[in-house]
């Protein structure tokens, strides 16, 4: 089944130990939509300036993605973000945002986007992700992300807004900052609590973890050891996540868990190179051993220990 | 299979957000102890002040430990450590240190002791580590743990220790300060290379991650709601993890994988009271039944994607 994106399109310039890049393809509904492309039909919705060139439409139309949604405003530019990452490699510092087109981005649905009866809400403003929702009622999973700035500049509208989606893919500090909770298994419960069927929380480096109305799983992250750059690896898993739900007819715990995995596994793939190149280039052999690593790297036979008489 | 360890035995007064406690039996090798004294035969090499009373060695007594090689120092005091925990409880921030008897330990085994196939050598200072090690040239399996203290202060001679064992478990900023390498996949891997056959790194809340000769393995924590008492969860989780490879004849790559389950069985069962309170308590029925919670919440099917056809 098809699942639309709403969220940025943008180009962003990187500072990492491993090099440099002024220019490249990047965006929330970018890294989320190609993630998701390998395993349904994504339409992304987002807005671009005359800026946006054929080599960026390329990168789309490679993955059959429908960008019919995505407006183009000819005398305005593309949200630009510029960041730096120490060797760490866990923290991005933003040196600088220019939102361009994107500060009045009015998402607008196509009949076909809102048909889609799987949506992803990317981080964009709360009130804006709630008004996409109340556009697709008939929709079979929803899920959103967030950040920092809206939980302090505007709790209560996101709040609002999680109300109405069925599940949310948020980073643990985010979880943390969101419920006042420092332990991460209560703000989840906490945040389930609003509605929800199914809260994410992304680990980074450690993995991530699942909680469901009655389950709980978790991932550890593919043990990589180099990373490139981390630009947008959390919305290449939602893609991954997403993606893989949207391939089935109907979401149980177990797909979920699954989906956790193919989400770890095109984020994995992501952080190997700047950017949208390595996913861009990925196939689906790839995938799948990767996602058979992750097998081979969590399995433990279930047996229980007896204690031999006498010892 | 009988299983040494050698370390401190201890006084604790802690302070966290939960509660206090002036004095309750602590140390290394008592927490490593009571673990492992579940899954096999345990003698402990420690050393003890006059003030180590009946209600102390009633614990040691009621797992079974072979108390004969902690000497007693009837006109000194036990090893005291004062610590604090705030909210995040991931940090202990200590107060006080007394060595006392412990300042002048010089480990003595007994035939008893140094027959045993299994050995660990908790955190004491490297060179007795090394010496304890030559004690037992028949050991099938020796593992030790350090800190950062001993790696600023005493590089060389840890790096000669760890030569000499098969295995180091410690933490991941430990690994990280050991071989000055930030990503922790490379820093185990740059251990492994000193000829160890195994590397586990703990990582707290987030699990532990176990590096052999050919394989990688990862689990999380046991997903708690409330940490009560961290102190001791790393030697608890040693304590399992050894004990557990010493009930077996032979040590497989699936057996360590086993094992560091239990180990991370055993440090959320320490965590949940103060002290030794907790693993004091246990039985197997509960150990059993939290091995099978990480069976549960780490089992994925491995079905790999294929996507249908015009999907």
């Amino acid at each position: 089944m098809s699942l639309t994106v709403v969220g940025s399109v943008a180009f962003d310039a990187l500072e990492t130990p491993f090099g440099k890049r002024d220019k490249i393809l990047g965006g929330a509904a970018t890294h989320f939509g190609l993630s998701a492309s390998f395993f349904t039909q994504v339409n992304a919705v987002g807005v671009v300036g005359g800026d946006f060139g054929d080599d960026e439409w390329a990168v789309f139309k490679r993955h059959a993605i429908n960008t019919d949604d995505i407006q183009i405003v000819p005398e305005g530019k593309t949200f630009f973000w510029k960041g730096r990452y120490d060797y760490d490699m866990n923290t991005a510092h933003t040196l600088d945002t220019q939102l361009n087109v994107f500060e009045t981005f009015a998402p607008s649905l196509s009949e076909h986007s809102r048909n889609a009866k799987f949506l992803f809400l990317a981080n964009i403003l709360p009130m804006l992700q709630k008004q996409v929702r109340e556009q697709m009622p008939d929709a079979r999973f929803v899920a959103m992300d967030t950040m920092n700035f809206w939980i302090t500049s505007m709790k209560d509208a996101l709040l609002e807004t999680i109300k109405v989606v069925d599940c949310i893919i948020i980073n643990d500090a985010e979880a943390r900052q969101l419920t006042d909770e420092p332990n991460i298994h209560k703000a989840a419960r906490a945040i389930m609590d609003l509605g929800l069927k199914a809260v994410v929380i992304k680990r980074g480096e450690y993995g991530a973890t699942l909680f469901t109305r009655n389950g709980y799983f978790a991932t550890p992250a593919y043990p990589l050891e180099s990373v490139f750059d981390p630009t947008g690896a959390g919305d290449t898993f939602a893609g991954g996540f997403m993606g893989y739900l949207a391939s089935h007819d109907e979401i149980t715990d177990d797909i979920l868990r699954r989906a956790m995995i193919y989400g770890s596994v095109m984020a994995s793939f992501n952080v190997e190179k700047f950017g949208t190149e390595r996913v861009d280039a990925l196939d689906y052999p790839e995938i799948n051993q990767r996602f058979k690593a992750f097998k081979t790297m969590t399995h433990f036979d279930d047996i229980p220990f007896e204690r031999a008489a006498g010892a």
